[in-house]
């Protein structure tokens, strides 16, 4: 990553320095009460990236992200500063179609690089949440509703080309993240590198992903469709630390790698998270529940999909209103998303499990089931990369036993 | 259209306007010779969207292009004038991998959005050149590796992925000439249009394309390939107005509606281009030779490609060098490069005998020939568009009697 160059006016900010700017906010001001000595502020930043502060004063509270110029877990990893800004323009396009599934957006400093939104209070993330015991069925039927609707109304079938185009504009200048993507999950995994390791109990299947030639063709072909379609807007990184949850509420957070691509790459990302879940849960009645997760989730995204492309958008260019018969979404465009998502499902448990930013599911077992477990979860991913025939059907009745 | 607010300092050049401003550039004066006075100015306009002159010195000579604040052809068509900053845009990124199969660019002014290239001296275009006997030949080949090349290229596969997003940033700018794909190619023709009209002999056939539930079907599934995906950078707008030749030599014009888009779409219009002057031409053996063309263009295109893919990029992020088992194009993929050209060339022939912007080749044809052809090519292309089964074999084997 090259050296970026900050702004002269940032700066990273600490409790002090953040109170100091939220007091020079009169909405902010008002929405918190009392006089800003009094608001608690705590830092609950546990992403790899930025700065994240909750706080609290007498009539309200609101959650502050920065962006660092560096990983925030590597300060040697420099990175330019404007993810904060992709998360907020994430925010203000998908706002209109998901209701309270995201925090509300409050204020940007594009100079601090500030985002303040509305905090989700008493919630938890998903990951600790899963293996805690929370029931996955109420999450996995409000994320498949979430990715129908976000990647309906964002693609050509839900508005006039041109507001494509226009996100397609901005988002395309995400490369800084993107790029992460590209080389962590995409790619990575399938080569010797510094930033991999893993398990030993996986050496032998890291060895296969390394120089197997079903799976580099997979892979080909999975990085064809992340990087050539552009069916709508995309999360981009909709894995169970971008989602909390607080009963049967759920919320997405953490927009900052939207990007405009592949409707199954969101899906995908997701069913890894319950997936490798699964196979990390010590109670096999859990894990048996969690299984029911991963169809359900399916079939709620599928159908509001369906349900929305059948009924189109009065502006629409694809599949236009004029046309008389005009089509929703066909049987060969559902299984291209659900390809997708097999595929890229695969691809972000294989990272998880053998890359940089590895999934912490696993590190409360005990050896040897801490090995056997992830070569169980890796063996699986691996088969539902190599196996495309099979995938779907693997995909939607997994055994994590 | 929207009505376009003109930059204050822009103004329609007439040919002395023309002269004072290149008298205003040394790097062109130079180029032409002599006195400004000398230069002999001539306007050859022949398209629908702008005025271009051809300039000769005594030394040199150049083509000078213009956009105008509306349609040239139909002044109460208002129309931004950015399209020639996009023909700029397009030259200068095919540029580095095509030679000279496109004139040099030498010139932009941009608040008169006026762009200066070499003048392609003795060539004329293609569509005249077809029907006068000009060999089919030559030019199906060289555009099949034309558009092998610029495709490869500007894709993930012939570069990183932050060159591609850097090129859709800039061309998801272009939505006013995109628009005009999207109605007149895309729409228009399925429904009852104003800016519709059509020889009498294909009223019926109209009517079917006004109601055809099969051809709906297809124009959704056309519609969906043109708007989200994102293979590489296309020319937009490559048929025969857009390619000039002299003897076997090719060169591309006219990338004023560049974009990123499905490959297939290039191959598409320039195949329906060769379709409907082989449904034109009089002669029954000139008709069997241009039939000729269309599988030597498609081997071309490729064969080159597929070398192209299977050497790969240093530093492409699809199919990226470091993967042991790196996969050039598969077959999967080249089927959908088919599928597009296919269904792309079947609505673009039927968009020139049904919509607003016609072919001229069946005008010089007597009547009842005249809408006995125009009724085969139309039904042939309607057949085309229907089946996608026989859509490639139909495609490679056209019967032109
Ligand atoms: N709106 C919110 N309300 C309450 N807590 C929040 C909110 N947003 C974030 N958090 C908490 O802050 C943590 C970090 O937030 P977030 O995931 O956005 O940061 P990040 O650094 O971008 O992470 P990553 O490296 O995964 O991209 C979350 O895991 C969550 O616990
Ligand atoms: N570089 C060139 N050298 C010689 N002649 C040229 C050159 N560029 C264009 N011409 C001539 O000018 C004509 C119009 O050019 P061009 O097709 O670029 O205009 P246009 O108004 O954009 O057309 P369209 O409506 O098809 O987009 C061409 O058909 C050709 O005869």
């Amino acid at each position: 990553m090259s050296a970026p160059s900050l702004p002269p006016s940032y700066r990273p900010l600490d409790i002090e320095g953040l109170r100091a700017e939220l007091a020079g906010v009169p909405a902010l001001v008002q929405r918190l009460g009392g006089a800003p000595d009094n608001w608690s502020i705590r830092e609950v930043s546990d992403g790899n990236l930025n700065t994240v502060w909750l706080v609290h004063g007498p009539t309200g509270s609101l959650c502050a992200k920065q962006s660092l110029p560096h990983v925030r877990v590597d300060p040697s990893w420099k990175m330019p500063l404007d993810r904060t800004a992709f998360e907020k323009a994430w925010l203000e396009n998908v706002a209109p179609f998901v209701g309270d599934a995201i925090p509300a957006l409050l204020h940007f400093n594009p100079t601090l690089y500030l985002l303040i939104t509305h905090c989700l209070d008493g919630y938890e993330t998903l990951g600790p949440a899963l293996l805690k015991g929370h029931d996955p069925l109420p999450v996995a039927h409000r994320i498949g509703r979430f990715i129908a609707h976000t990647a309906f109304h964002t693609s050509p079938r839900g508005g006039p080309f041109e507001e494509c185009a226009r996100r397609e504009q901005i988002f395309a200048g995400n490369t800084v993240l993107t790029r992460i993507t590209v080389d962590l999950v995409l790619s990575d995994p399938y080569r010797v590198h510094p930033r991999n390791h893993h398990h030993p109990a996986l050496t032998d299947l890291v060895k296969q992903l390394h120089t197997d030639a079903q799976i580099h063709h997979a892979v080909c072909r999975m990085q064809e469709r992340f990087l050539t379609s552009r069916q709508a807007l995309l999360h981009g990184d909709l894995h169970a630390g971008s989602i909390m949850v607080k009963g049967t509420d759920t919320a997405v957070i953490d927009g900052e790698f939207a990007l405009v691509g592949p409707i199954g790459f969101d899906c995908g990302m997701f069913a890894a998270s319950l997936l490798l879940a699964g196979f990390a849960l010590p109670d096999t009645d859990a894990r048996a529940h969690l299984a029911t997760a991963l169809p359900l989730f399916a079939e709620n995204f599928e159908s509001e999909y369906r349900h929305l492309c059948a009924n189109g958008a009065p502006e629409a260019d694809l599949a236009p209103a004029f046309l008389r018969h005009r089509r929703g979404v066909d049987e060969d465009e559902l299984a291209v998303i659900r390809q997708d998502m097999a595929g890229f499902a695969a691809m972000e448990m294989i990272r998880r499990l053998t890359g940089y930013a590895q999934t912490a599911y696993f590190t409360m077992l005990p050896e040897p089931a801490c090995g056997e477990r992830q070569k169980k979860a890796l063996t699986f991913a691996m088969q539902l990369l190599r196996d495309r025939a099979q995938a779907w059907s693997r995909l939607m009745a997994p055994h994590f036993s």
